[in-house]
């Protein structure tokens, strides 16, 4: 049985205001959960049908509650609800700058669409790197619409919300950092040196990177398009954030 | 000023099975109409605002509606109406077998997510792919959440629907063409061989590519993770379908 309390609860965490109050977050799913059960992600309680309790086991610690299909379904925020749903802890990462050295770095200067978050996250884990630098205006990880979209590499990658020049600043006067960046004027990527360290920066999904971002890239990368390959008038005229991070990310590591 | 019958009359091209009984769909937006007025998309109708239809060239031939923002909010799938909502016809692509041949094409074994086709049709654009194949299970590609996620490339690829099966065996059978498709057991993409010409199967997002279809892939390949590039554990476990996707069109264009 969910209580009305339970029930207002859990949906307020569906906003960033009472999400940060309780630094907590929720994810749905057969799928998601259990990858987070056996992270170092802090589950706190467990809303689940009898078949998701009786198929997975669940540390004693975490509180669990037994609910009804159509429970699940008023506290979830998918299409259809599947099985479970989990209350976590918001995981805190403190951003060593000395401990990004030697390793891959994406900064995302101002990603607004949870989707795009989600699935760069999920290509952070995939190219195995550790930390993302989020600006502080970009989408909140924490949103459910991220955390499904990450198919449970939340669990595995750090995230940072900082002053983003600020950031770039310190990273470059203090250990002289490769700052790469896609941009329209920027060197092929497919035949440019690129470094096994430094910092990746992805821009805002319609404007790209902001002016103050743009004057501390050190070096300019861009995607070729190969559009003309196909008959017919018209062109591509950019790519998706989360699709131009993945090439990015393949080029820097098939090296 | 909207009538009762527009509102129901767009309204219905949100079902695909209207959308099939008429042979149109429905874009919107201020960047992805002007595209498509530009295009060989046969646009019928533009509903749209005084803005909209002051700053913007429309031939003559088109209907045209103006509209009050309130009433384009009511015809609206966007979260937030965009100035100008376009009804077009569905056009008609002949699937010509030898056409195919010397080029890249995509094929899709039933991919299901709006956002992951629209995403796909792009990257088809980006990399000069001219045709895409999907099987008839596939989402429908005028589904008005993948003509938007494409930011206008649906007017330039020519997207066909068809027996997965029966196709790959007419291309394998008359032109003996590579058929590659990502497979775990598959050889590493960033050092096979990849022609400039052939199939690229791309798997469902839940159970990959159907084994009727694995059983017609003659160059198995796969992405490799660098996932244990990350201190701590657990490993991402695969990729999203768009996402891998744009890596495998990447690597076969720089080559």
């Amino acid at each position: 049985m969910l209580s009305k309390n339970q029930l207002s609860f859990i949906n307020s965490l569906k906003q960033k205001k009472y999400r940060e109050e309780h630094q907590l977050f929720i994810a749905e799913g057969a799928k998601i959960v259990p990858e987070l059960l056996s992270s170092s992600i802090v589950v706190k309680q467990i809303y689940a049908t009898s078949d998701f309790l009786r198929g997975n086991i669940i540390p004693a610690n975490i509180e669990r509650f037994e609910i009804k299909e159509n429970e699940l379904e008023r506290i979830s925020s998918l299409t259809k609800a599947n099985e479970v749903l989990a209350v976590c802890e918001v995981p805190k990462y403190e951003l060593d700058n000395e401990s990004l050295k030697g390793k891959l770095t994406l900064v995302l200067d101002d990603i607004k669409d949870p989707g795009n978050l989600g699935t760069i996250i999920r290509i952070a884990d995939w190219f195995g790197i550790e930390n993302i630098i989020c600006s502080n205006e970009s989408v909140d990880a924490y949103n459910s619409k991220v955390v499904q979209a990450t198919m449970g590499s939340i669990a595995r990658i750090k995230l940072h919300y900082v002053s983003l020049t600020e950031f770039i600043e310190v990273q470059l006067s203090t250990f002289n950092v490769s700052v790469y960046g896609a941009l329209l004027e920027g060197k092929n990527i497919y035949t440019e040196k690129l470094s096994s360290e430094g910092l990746i920066v992805i821009g805002n999904e319609s404007r790209g990177i902001s002016e103050e971002v743009q004057k501390l890239i050190t070096d300019k990368i861009s995607i070729p398009s190969f559009s003309h390959f196909k008959s017919g008038g018209g062109e591509a005229e950019s790519l998706n954030a989360a699709i131009a991070t993945s090439i990015i990310c393949s080029e820097f590591r098939r090296r």
